[in-house]
């Protein structure tokens, strides 16, 4: 992973296409099995790990991702002695699917309408560790999202739904599922807000969608800014409020700092520990401000 | 601590008055010690401690900290029993003072020049704990400052110093010492950066000086926001740089997220192991940065 890149998950983009197809590549060169360098932003001793992908036709092959000092020690070692061999021993297989749901709490608009926003995260994570900032941070700031509504005696206008997909990590069939049925139900989603990169200092939020609809989250920057929030407009969604797109729905992206997300990023140290109740409950309140923005004053034009 | 405060520093000082005069305060409605609430911005079993100021000609009565949880406890206890005793031990005591010294490391600047250019953290530290954010960060991070300089093979028009000041914490010592020799030696101060505010994510510079500083600083500010910082030009500098002002320096405080600096400052918890590496060199880079930018092209209306 490229260091020098601010943003982590950049870093991580330009990387990652190594463990994914990096197995079957080798394979194509005669390799008999892989040995993938962890994706991770700093120098540690636990692997860090993630989707593989056997290419069709192509023998698959072993593959571990081994910690980043590991790695170290291994590349010196190859380089020192040419003739080395290393021994690759892995348990891990892929089990049968079981039948899974999404989970979806709701508050009702007050007037008879059809639209819907939603705020959501993903339920299930990586084999290793809790998942706690992948995706349990997005999961609780999106109930969080509901409480403080909730809380605040306020009566939305349009339905208003925190989602806990499931499946994000193998296959994103909940987001798939969940953008089937809105459209099998005539509900228009007119935006989603998924948080998805960790329960850290909010720094803003991303958009894919109209221009209008980036116009109206631009009109909304300035009241965030006096809470050192600054950063709106990239380009950016989400994985599991992807399928959502082809319904014409703004697809938002929480944006939390990233510096520390890829220490914990599907390793067995991504616990609860790691979770800063401030920074947690900080984008849970930016999130909530955004869906209330929403709420009252449309998105896309449209009221 | 006010939760509801961004800038927990804000929160800090809007309490911090309860722990500095509180002894004297209570000592003169008749109380025989006093019992503070730890200012910290999470709910722990750990006491935040720091400064307190005994009033002349009050009497000093014994005066402890203790965890924000053990204060809500206590609390609830004297609403339940209103005739609750409470005893209170404490051993603390103030050693005679011993001879310190600021520690300095200087880049000679190309030309002639008296002209010089500060960056600096403190030495010392709270008694408990290691002081690792509140100030190991900023000291090391200054250091960083002139190792990047040198390995970018820079050499500065003006003389470039990193300051450890000593005796922050209890005194400001080092602080005054340095600007009493400043003025003594007629080294001329055009600026003096402080980090002070734990090894976080950098999120912009505070500035205290003259207009034309502050106009310079702000022309800056487009530099930075790629890297994802945009907080500039907001009023502040730092204790330590603090007693140059008569001498026209511009000062400037280094701006990182500060929602995690109250979990461990003054306590025993501010170790290594709470310092994040990326964190840390985001924060010495951006103040490379800063000086490299007053080198070039000097700050205050001055080349």
């Amino acid at each position: 992973m490229d260091a020098s890149l601010i943003n982590t998950f950049a870093a991580y983009g330009g990387a990652v296409g190594q463990r994914v197809a990096g197995a079957s590549e080798a394979a194509k060169l005669g390799a008999v099995a892989v040995v993938v360098r962890s994706m991770a932003s700093n120098n540690d001793d636990i692997p860090h790990t993630g989707t593989l992908h056997y290419e069709e036709g192509v023998k698959a092959i072993p593959a571990v991702a081994i910690s980043t000092n590991s790695a170290d020690l291994l590349s010196k070692a190859v380089a020192d002695d040419a003739s080395l061999k290393l021994y690759v021993e892995t348990h891990c297989k892929t089990l049968p699917d079981v039948l899974s749901y999404n989970v979806i709490g709701e508050m009702y608009g007050s007037g008879n309408t059809d639209e819907y926003i939603v705020v959501g995260g993903h339920l299930d994570s990586w084999d290793l560790g809790d998942g706690s900032h992948d995706d349990g941070a997005g999961c609780v700031q999106s109930i969080e999202v509901l409480r403080i509504l909730k809380g605040l005696k306020y009566t939305p206008q349009k339905n208003i739904r925190a989602v806990m997909y499931m499946n994000e990590e193998n296959g994103l069939r909940g987001g798939l599922k969940y953008a089937e049925l809105a459209s099998f139900n005539k509900e228009k989603h007119i935006a989603a807000i998924e948080s998805d990169r960790g329960g850290f200092t909010p720094k803003g939020f991303t958009i894919s969608g109209s221009e209008a609809a980036r116009t109206s989250l631009m009109s909304w920057k300035h009241l965030f800014e006096p809470y050192t929030i600054y950063d709106f407009g990239k380009e950016g969604g989400g994985a599991d409020i992807g399928p959502l797109k082809d319904q014409g729905t703004a697809l938002i992206g929480f944006l939390p700092d990233s510096q520390r997300y890829f220490n914990y990023h599907h390793t067995g140290i991504d616990t609860f520990d790691k979770i800063d109740k401030r920074e947690l409950e900080l984008g849970a309140a930016s999130m909530a401000a955004l869906v209330y923005l929403i709420d009252k004053y449309g998105i896309d034009g449209n009221p």
